[in-house]
């Protein structure tokens, strides 16, 4: 079963997306099984992390803005503007695909786990996602 | 078919669990399918490494000490201590979930792989992972 | 369903296998799913990335030479040459398995996104690889 998922973004930042996904584990009825989610795109990717405090979000992103930055002089793929080439770079880094188990109808995740799309360009669009569930 | 693994870990470094995802994939009788594990946390992560030489792996370890490193000035979200938020990043950089195919009632992984439970906390707890196993 | 896939390597460098993995698919008649590929090494590794311009996938190759650089006087691990440590932190950074679906027979991959082997090793050689496709 293959649903598609379609996120704004308003730039640059972790997007929360585990009430979407939630829900379409909620809407196939299953009890149990794998939901995997692929992002469909090279500038924005995927990442499990705490959702609690907001700092955490905050300095992982500092992080990866310092370590993976705009305007290197090293890169020569400039053409689509200053964020493009360090977020494809932060993508190989993070994940474009991952995989969650469900039971009684609930994701997996740990306490203070939450499911996010990972936007690295500074400006938003609309990031689309396959979601797929198996048994 | 999900199963639950607890993995007590003894602080930082890379703890194997081919042996215990082994012993999930044969207990469950299947011949093949797919093993797919998630960490349950958000300062501890999943990685597949090099299982013969332990310098690789301290060598790996060392790396991401020196690049990921405690008490970087930058870091807002210290009230959990000092190896709280790169363990966050380390997470990030690395991976909450994998999938190993499984042939013949083995995990397919190549001669030189072991499946490892990287503790990026200084002091050790009982980490725990969901498996699903799918045909 | 298991297939397994060798990929040669001429060096360094990421290698397309979207069209070998598409092929998989077609040929197992199936309309919708879960492909997951794995590497079964721990010194090459797997990415999606951008399929477009080449200067895209130099710029992050490019990227890792700098920040994960051959000859580092910390590694210990050498005994394989100076390209082996460097290898298995890239391997770490990035993936071993991915998990990409497919609907009407056909991998659900963004328009610009590629399924790469990345060669982290100077020499080429044959890296396997096990496809597994779920339903």
């Amino acid at each position: 079963m293959i649903e598609h998922l379609n996120v704004p973004t308003r730039g640059k930042g972790l997007h929360e997306i585990t009430v979407q996904l939630q829900d379409i584990v909620t809407a196939s009825g299953r009890a149990a099984g794998l939901c995997t989610v692929m992002i469909q795109h090279t500038s924005a990717s995927l990442t499990i992390q705490e959702n609690a405090d907001p700092t955490a979000r905050r300095d992982l992103e500092a992080w990866i803005e310092r370590h993976v930055p705009e305007c290197d002089p090293h890169y020569t793929h400039t053409s689509e503007g200053p964020d493009d080439m360090p977020s494809h770079i932060r993508s190989a880094l993070t994940a474009t695909t991952l995989s969650v188990p469900f039971e009684r109808g609930v994701l997996a995740l740990g306490t203070w786990q939450g499911i996010y799309l990972w936007e690295h360009r500074s400006r938003g669009s609309v990031r689309r996602c396959v979601v797929h569930l198996g048994s």
